[in-house]
């Protein structure tokens, strides 16, 4: 299998680590604690690009990248009202899926964050307590 | 089991069916052959709030709904590019997932749909056509 995530993706995000299925990304946009998992899938589009396997392998990582970012909001103190979750793909095709936690006071609540610029990067000791929780999640 | 759509998505979708997970419904909007899928689990907000086996079913019935969008797309003249497929409730709580057909040309192309109205309603022929597809599907 050869893999590798898009260029697209290494403007605005970070790549963290590899699970079973998918390379996990974190978003380098402190409005929101964001993850981007992209399934290790040569090619890959579609939700039907992958096998019925590998599709329930990423709704258990969904969950699992859910759990990580409902931490990250906790740690940088703003917890998580609701999950968004998202599987779109039109500026970049190649398959991956958005999990971001959302808040009622978020300066974009309850619109859709994505094309919703600008992000606002990170702070250094903030991204170090988001790695760790990816790391111990 | 006590279930029961939110009657928020009695404006603007209308039922169609019900899978072995998940109550099928078609927005009314022509611009975007879309369905929402809502599981028929009392109370569900996240993913996390489904079993595993539930929310593998959910994958498969998205991807069943997928197929039946692009029908609906091809069905109506206007074969679908790219699927867009979503969990996002910041206005609905109850769980449900939206699965449309985008198309490189449609107005809000490469925006997110959710939240740019108006809505463009079926026509009667229009909406019997993608009755049949999901009805075949």
């Amino acid at each position: 299998m050869v893999f590798a995530p898009d260029p697209a993706f290494v403007n605005g995000s970070i790549a963290v680590t590899d699970w079973p299925l998918c390379h996990v990304r974190l978003q380098d946009d402190g409005r929101f604690p964001w993850l981007i998992l992209i399934p290790r899938a040569e090619g890959a589009v579609e939700l039907e690009d992958l096998s019925a396997e590998q599709r329930a392998l990423l709704t258990e990582e969904t969950v699992r990248g859910g759990r990580i970012v409902r931490r990250i909001g906790e740690r940088l103190g703003r917890p998580v009202d609701k999950l968004n979750t998202a599987a779109i793909g039109n500026v970049t095709a190649q398959l991956h899926v958005h999990i971001l936690g959302r808040r009622r006071d978020d300066p974009l609540w309850p619109d859709p964050v994505w094309g919703r610029g600008p992000a606002l990067p990170y702070s250094s000791v903030a991204m170090v307590e988001a790695m760790d929780e990816i790391a111990a999640g």
